[in-house]
């Protein structure tokens, strides 16, 4: 039985044996091998997935160039809620980095357990709202960061990303081309 | 007696009269004059807002220049999560563009109204992932579109912005100059 999910969980609040049962019995884990993909542009989905281990890029295809919008690891869930609501097809892809486990949820199961324990709705809430939260940032970041405080706050917040997938989707991600990528990180290896 | 807010949640569930009541008698309206602020950035606030009527831009300042991030109008919610969880200060303003009349509410308030009626949290839920499915179109959009998409997208999606706020505003929240909307527009003007 693979119980981070529970930790998880138990850091946010407190859980019931039953609780507890619950979650563990509608737990559906499944593993991906490196470069396999969760979704794909076009498809509809309604899965929402917490990564155990692995990563996960999130990216969309421009005039045949990747454009990557996010990397996703450890103890984080990809919630793709566009597909909840409208069942419009996804506009990115999830491709694995790494060789990755997940587990995957999804909303009408979500349903059915909220119904039996709603206390775990409030908890449901609660990650949405810290995932909404780190979204909002994300996106106030894009719009009024310089690509240079792009790097560095990612190098700041998250280090292990730089080390997990290519400076190509690095680049992307800052929404530079590789070239100025090299130019900045030379730039900050000088001033150390 | 102000019934566009549970008009608002009509439209998402059936609502009981004992749940009509409450969510009535728990609604606190505020009304702002057009260039009042309802958050600077640096500053603390809990509060969520649902628009009746006006128009709410939200922005921040980057080396005096100002960039805005989204504008929000009649039933719409500003949701600042960020807020709720870290307790950190605000990283944008929010300031109205006309007369503005709201509904304010806050976590503390809607945790007492969830502990008695369990069913509005699942709407409250419900809600936020349609703010949360909008925020993450925005965001991709913002990362993958060309300014004169965005400038199409704006047209066809939200005409009335356009006539509802200067020009310069819809510039920086295209992210470009106001000489290169400007540009686009004529361009546009002379297809048609």
């Amino acid at each position: 039985m693979d119980n981070r999910l529970i930790n998880y969980f138990l850091k946010i609040t407190n859980l019931t044996e039953d609780e507890t049962k619950v979650l563990t019995e509608s737990m559906v884990v499944k593993k991906f091998k490196k470069n396999d993909f969760l979704l794909k542009e076009g498809l509809f989905s309604n899965d929402t997935y917490f990564i155990l281990d692995g990563c996960v890029r999130q990216f969309k295809t421009l005039n045949g160039n990747d454009i990557t919008i996010n990397f996703y690891t450890e103890e984080q869930w990809i919630i793709s809620l566009e597909n909840f609501e409208e069942k419009s097809s996804s506009n990115y892809n999830l491709v694995c980095m790494e060789d990755t486990t997940v587990v995957i949820g999804n909303e009408q199961k979500a349903q059915e357990l909220f119904k039996q324990f709603p206390r775990l709705e409030t908890t449901s809430r609660q990650i949405m709202e810290t995932v909404f939260m780190e979204q909002q940032n994300l996106m106030t970041s894009y719009i009024t960061d310089k690509p240079e405080q792009r790097y560095l706050k990612l190098l700041e917040t998250r280090p292990d990303i730089l080390q997990r997938v290519p400076q190509y989707d690095i680049a992307t991600y800052i929404g530079i081309k590789p070239e100025s990528l090299s130019r900045i990180r030379k730039k900050l290896n000088k001033k150390n």
